[in-house]
């Protein structure tokens, strides 16, 4: 079980690292580019998490395996990515069971160091969006929290749920957490689920519009 | 006095967060990105000074009431921002208080680490801003940098006060600072006073635009 | 040789500074905006390295000189940079200077902290790059990643070249890689190489255009 949660690890920074690459495709970026950006996006959120707590160095110069990763699928994206892309649907759902695994080890990681709950969700939370964040800064794309998808709301449901079967059930607890992650995230990805987004007061924005006289 | 200057400190904190939660507003983001971008506001600035002088973890993580801080009042924006817009002229107000302690406490922070002045007025500065500059970036505004307003000056004006009358008068050097660094943001809200911006030659560029025609 | 080292690193760190003055130039920001952009262009990439490695607090917090470096070189440039604008030629190249000395140094201490090969390359490329990245980042424009010149690969190539040599000829390891890193990037600059851009399945897209009846 152990193993195969250190797979499900390697196989999601493995796909972070893949929505990088599909990013710097679109983008028609050159092969370095495409492993900065991959590389970025896939151990950007657990390298914040770690500067933030104090963990440092940070995972991934102590364990270089990681970094490794982001490379190899990125210069593999480079020269595969035209077909990757066709893929784009099993994408969103790596992407999906990634995020699930990352936000309940960061929020676990956090947990195990005897944070506050919410600094505990903040990590997991954290582990699971900072990396698509900076891809979207530096492609120049519309930041992650600009869409109204459900994206970090399944990640702090996700690592919610670990905080409160943690102490009733330890070993059973990361699962849940994933597991509730995943299936907020699936269920959002499926029904296209979204939050309302703030609105103004409607009534003025429609007065003023109707006395611009494009209303009829 | 100690605990009117801790009150500031999360008066300010609750104010930084509200002026992400506007730009939030402006954007109809969503409830949970209300939580991201009011959050990150409020404590990155001090995030990014405790992780470059080494005070780790963050200052939040051991204190996770300015991150509660954050998230409260960033939840009760998204119910009331529509209110508080109208007030926008209070929350001007509220940021140079703000900004002005924040400034000071940074400044102090890397004073009694026994660091070197220019870096105790670069923590004071960057305590100040550096949440402002993500959120800006974050929500694909220009970044406040771009701005001409008088913001980062009036913080290494308080920064450098404190600095100057910290060896003679420590008790009050942190309101004379506090004092300093709101006066001057004062003075620029009121009078819009503003810095000069660097200007190319000048004469080139008539030239250019003379010789091209569209002046007579 | 050692002197002269250190003063490269100043100089490197002083290019760097100009460059990022250059753009707050462009940009037409005040004096404070210089500073700001100068010093983060300046020591931002150290700091980046610094912080993953957790070096803390960062060189320039015990080296002060590093950001009077920047700070002075910014105030200088506000009143000069119209005249070193016109010198743009000569800052590439002392920016390809800079460029090299970095890498090398950033990979050093990696190495020297016992580091992994591709964590050496990782900080060299990080201590390079990062600087340039938050100031595109900064001041809204299009980041150094998206643009096809060969600078990252110059930097990764560099630090290659030091990791390959040292463990041969440890006293000239440092010199190889900053020749190796310098003279790609300065054939780069002269012939304008550039790596080839991502290309999606070029057929799809013609027959598009094709069908589009944009083509005859």
């Amino acid at each position: 079980m152990e193993k195969l949660l250190l797979f499900i690890d390697y196989a999601g920074i493995a796909v972070f690292a893949i929505t990088g690459c599909l990013v710097a495709a679109k983008k028609q970026m050159d092969i370095v580019s495409f492993v900065f950006l991959g590389t970025v996006t896939g151990i950007g959120g657990g390298t914040a998490r770690d500067l933030v707590l104090g963990n440092l160095p940070v995972l991934w110069v102590q364990e270089p395996t990681y970094l490794m990763t982001c490379v190899v699928t990125s210069i593999f994206m480079f020269f595969v990515a035209r077909h990757v892309a066709s893929f784009q649907k099993w994408i969103v759902w790596g992407d999906a069971i990634g995020t699930a695994v990352f936000t309940v080890s960061g929020t676990k990681i956090a947990f195990d160091a005897g944070a506050h709950w919410s600094v505990c969700i903040t990590m997991g939370v954290m582990t699971a969006v900072v990396g698509g964040i900076i891809r979207d800064l530096l492609a120049g794309e519309p930041s992650l929290i600009m869409r109204k998808e459900i994206y970090a709301t399944a990640c702090a449901f996700g690592a919610a749920v670990f905080l409160l079967v943690q102490p009733y059930e330890p070993h059973i607890a990361v699962y849940m957490g994933i597991a509730a992650c995943f299936a907020l995230r699936a269920a959002a990805i499926v029904w296209r689920l979204h939050l309302p987004g703030y609105r103004w007061a409607e009534d003025a924005h429609e007065k003023r519009r109707a006395s611009d006289g494009s209303a009829p």
